[in-house]
């Protein structure tokens, strides 16, 4: 990003597509925040990268989301909504800081939780595994097929926000064992109180 | 299982589908193993369940795993390994704690971390993080639609290995908590391992 520097505050629109917002936004307060430039997170993809993997009409009634500063020039702001909205994503607006801590949960976490799970069916002896496995390991598994060089930065960009998430995660992840330890009808409670929670929110 | 005790060792031919062996297995041994009972397990299913949700051809090509004693009769085991052949079933054998043990880290493990994933989001003071979610946490969070009697029970029957799974599931993302820390390069290096250890193996 401060590559680009000498582009900050001409006409040119500068935006994004990064899964981490905070630590851009301070490279920004760097140089005062430049008047034209419009983050822009469009969450639709797979594990999947590479321009062998583009796929028509992939931001189709997709979300994406847009982070800026209010000294943004609003000819700029229109010129990025514009190009989200000719792909037909639906626009939303989330300042840096909640976008982070929003994608530490719904995205980050569980990338973590995959490369956890695969860390440890690794360290199995039992080497069959894969073949007793069935459709929800696999779901869990393939966000580990992702980029790791992009998924290295995102987890170093947005740091704080993920590893309170993984503590939080570590906590519920106590209580389970608490629960599944103690009573059957406690934990029945418990299982039953997150599905309808699911159900109404998810 | 108990109340079906006057049924064994007799020519009936009994055998069941759960997800937990080796607390069935600890019930047999008290009737010191009656000679007709085949433990079965079809890895097969989603998180629907009731008869509401059959599903033609369902078992064709899943795997079937059959647990049973040395003292079991040949004609009772065989018996079950046609009623599953005859719905173009692949049928594998493993003993019930290796059973137990494998399938503590390929489903019952997932089913909770996917509850767990679901407290974390239950916490937040955030409510429209579904609205921020890619398809990842969708099919995380599946399999915390299943039925909670028959996870809080497979949770029960299992929790020795559970627990042991957990634990370890634990110490990983402690590992990984350290690693996101501390230096992009090394947290890049474990994920393109794990990565290819995924492709290689899942």
């Amino acid at each position: 990003l401060r590559a680009l520097s000498s582009l900050f505050n001409s006409n040119i629109t500068i935006t994004d597509t990064s899964s981490a917002k905070s630590a851009l936004e301070e490279i920004l307060l760097e140089f005062k925040y430049p008047n034209n430039i419009v983050l822009s997170h469009p969450v639709a993809g797979s594990h999947l990268s590479g321009q062998e993997n583009s796929l028509k009409g992939l931001f189709k009634n997709k979300e994406v989301i847009l982070s800026y500063s209010q000294s943004v020039l609003s000819k700029h702001i229109e010129k990025v909504r514009n190009l989200w909205k000719s792909m037909n994503a639906r626009i939303s607006n989330l300042e840096s800081n909640v976008h982070d801590y929003v994608f530490a949960h719904s995205s980050h976490l569980p990338h973590v939780v995959s490369y956890a799970l695969l860390m440890t069916l690794k360290n199995l002896d039992q080497t069959d595994i894969s073949k007793f496995s069935g459709g929800g390991l696999g779901e869990f598994l393939r966000l580990a097929s992702s980029s790791s060089e992009m998924w290295a930065d995102i987890f170093t960009l947005n740091k704080e926000n993920i590893i309170s998430a993984i503590d939080a995660l570590e906590e519920n992840l106590d209580i389970l064992k608490f629960k599944i330890n103690k009573d059957n009808q406690e934990i029945e409670a418990l299982l039953l109180d997150l599905k309808n929670f699911k159900e109404e929110n998810y």
